[in-house]
């Protein structure tokens, strides 16, 4: 099945908005099975959008249209669809009367150019937007059918995933129930996870499972998209694979499917009634401002300290015997992360010291990277040297901060080799 | 002179990447007065490629083409140009020495696949790179000028900006000089702040002045594309509305063009040799985030905290006469940023509470901000209530709070009603 989205608007197109919604649906589709093969950006413009829907009526089997649903003049989708589909405008009686009840629930009074989008094509299928005014529809253009959608991202998707998928897929024909199944990793790129997972797809009949990847760094998301009669056959068939992944990658899965990092080291620390406490440097409070937000962090974040030097950090913390400027060293780290738990009275403190290399921001500028963890009894701590830039260095800082706690809160090893370190000693 | 843009590569139609050099394209078009109309976005498939390139060479007199021109197989856009304007591939000599040379220069052998890199149509005219082996180019095909550019943002954008766009300005035949003036401001919605200019263009000759807006919350960005003879003639041109712009939003504008308000506080405090410590609730260090990291921070940058709650700042502060819980009041703010100043030996000192109403996240999620600037004389204060979700509360807080202290420091009052603030009180 071909499948083309058309995306509409003069602030998609001028690049005022950066289009989101695409790369959000064309993944979508693609964690199903489905595959988009030609995007067409337009403006709101009637001869343009007139041919941009006759050309996708012409290539395609299924066409997605975002956008132009709304009350003002500018929005013209449901028009220029009538016009394409050679059929008159009329009112669908059911959503004027889905709108006025939404406006009267809110004690407003519904303005008579919200009628416009009550306005459908006369052959079209009336497609629900449970939280907004804008009606999704389809009808068939050319020998494609179209789905029209919100722009408004929340609206866009609750009505692709509740709505047009599924329609999608019954179109293309396949009975298959569809699962993606999602590791997060810290440490390892792309290229060397793909070869470390090589053959994990034959541990099944081809073409169950698919392996991709999404990288962004310093994560990066490996996706199992698993197809079966349904949800028991996906299950059987996807367990021996990612059983194979999590044996694989081992130590380096951080989370899976919506768990986060973050989210891992604070249940950790909440079911073992810890807490903790922060101290960063040239990471600027970013390890905090992961941690810190989330609900139920209130209970365990202590404190979190920034600052700009060594020095600054010891007297923060309330230690005395500042060292002399010199390089940033594991012990350090040590030596703060032990004090700061102490005078926080958290469980548990991260100290993450940056020492930045000298001269202007390059390629190759790096920084090197001393953390500890520190609890009661023990502490842990590493060295690392990142290199790829200023703010390359303060992601691969804030990422190695984080997945050091979590590595340690598992009770797994703090120093791991990373993809992402030179082993070689600054010049 | 109608433009189109062809953006190619499976990473971009798959939404694996989302599509910021289509945006950063069109915007930097807008920025010189040249409009885009249609975007095409297909992936690495040699009829979809053929096809794009075919229609859109019959509707625009020019198109920008992205990507495909690196040195792998799935690389085709040199291959389809080519064929679509009826010529051959042909070796470039003076390509293909620069890349020799460029991998000589890191003391590496140019691997033989680069090869293709420097394989361009017959009729093409190269376009330089200079920071990379990606060799531009232009070609006609249909009636249009096509411009083949890569797909690496850092190399795609000094293309465009040196080597493309004049060319563009060239054809479009118009001998203007253009240029662009940007106000930053925070405070004033979109709308608003286009009511406050209206008949800003009608006081020099029509078409000379265009106004324009790039919102993202919390700030907005005000342009003005002028066009004149010579940057003599815009510069007379836009004295009279520039100034005019500034009269009319006064204190809201918080930096010019490339400024940034973070750049402003730090320029005041460095010029005043002063020194600043930040104390932060639930904005979770984001403020410090804004301010450390900056060159030229270390010399002003003190010391970042960073708690969830009231009892907990005024511990990290070292004030023993923790308030219960209670709502925040300008008075709590304006004692911690007395002591945290005094505390950490800081000139300035930044304290920003914010209260969150209780309940779960929902667009009229509310929260309650006192905040307040110390120095060793003088403390100000101010309270606000901002409403729409967690988030927005979170990165309306992080900028109220850096406004604040630019007026602060500018002399300015700290006092001012925005437009994202609700004047009734907490329900």
């Amino acid at each position: 099945m071909r499948i083309e989205i058309i995306c509409t608007g003069d602030e998609v197109l001028t690049g005022k908005i950066v289009n989101t919604n695409f790369s959000y649906m064309s993944q979508k589709l693609e964690d199903v099975g489905l595959a988009v093969q030609w995007e067409t950006t337009v403006g709101d413009h009637r001869e343009d959008l007139l041919r941009a829907f006759q050309l996708a009526g012409e290539r395609a089997d299924a066409v997605i249209v975002n956008g132009g649903l709304g009350p003002t003049v500018d929005d013209l989708s449901q028009e220029i669809a009538a016009q394409a589909a050679g059929v008159d405008l009329v009112l669908h009686e059911g959503w004027l009367a889905r709108m006025e009840d939404m406006f009267q629930r809110r004690s407003r009074v519904m303005p008579p150019n919200n009628r416009k989008q009550a306005m459908l094509p006369a052959t079209a299928e009336m497609i629900d937007n449970p939280v907004g005014t804008a009606c999704g529809f389809a009808v068939d253009i050319g020998k494609a059918r179209f789905f029209f959608t919100p722009g408004v991202p929340r609206e866009l998707r609750r009505m692709l995933e509740e709505q047009i998928i599924p329609r999608l897929l019954a179109r293309s024909g396949v009975q298959t129930t569809i699962y993606l199944k999602r590791f997060h990793s810290y440490g390892l790129g792309e290229s060397h996870v793909d070869a470390m997972l090589k053959g994990i797809e034959d541990l099944v009949p081809e073409g169950t499972v698919k392996l991709g990847f999404r990288a962004h760094y310093p994560q990066l998301e490996t996706k199992l998209t698993v197809r079966g009669t349904d949800m028991d056959d996906v299950r059987t068939k996807l367990a021996p694979v990612e059983q194979e992944v999590r044996k694989r990658l081992g130590n380096f899965i951080l989370a899976e499917d919506d768990a986060t990092l973050e989210g891992t080291i604070l249940n950790h620390l909440t079911q073992g009634h810890a807490t903790l406490s922060i101290v960063e440097m040239f990471t600027s409070g970013q390890i905090a401002a992961r941690v810190a937000p989330l609900p139920g962090a209130e209970a365990v974040f202590r404190r979190g300290v920034v600052a700009r030097s060594v020095a600054d950090i010891y007297t923060a913390v309330g230690l005395t015997d500042a060292p002399l400027d010199g390089a940033v060293t594991p012990a350090m780290a040590e030596t703060i992360a032990i004090t700061a738990r102490r005078q926080t009275g958290a469980t548990h403190a991260l100290a993450v010291l940056v020492e930045l290399d000298a001269g202007a921001d390059r390629m190759d500028f790096g920084g090197t990277i001393c953390l500890a963890i520190a609890t009661a009894h023990d502490v842990a701590s590493r060295r690392s040297r990142i290199v790829g830039g200023r703010e390359w260095v303060r992601l691969g800082a804030v990422e190695m901060g984080l997945d050091c706690l979590r590595r340690y809160l598992q009770g797994l090893p703090v120093q791991e080799r990373i993809d992402f370190e030179k082993t070689d000693e600054k010049p």
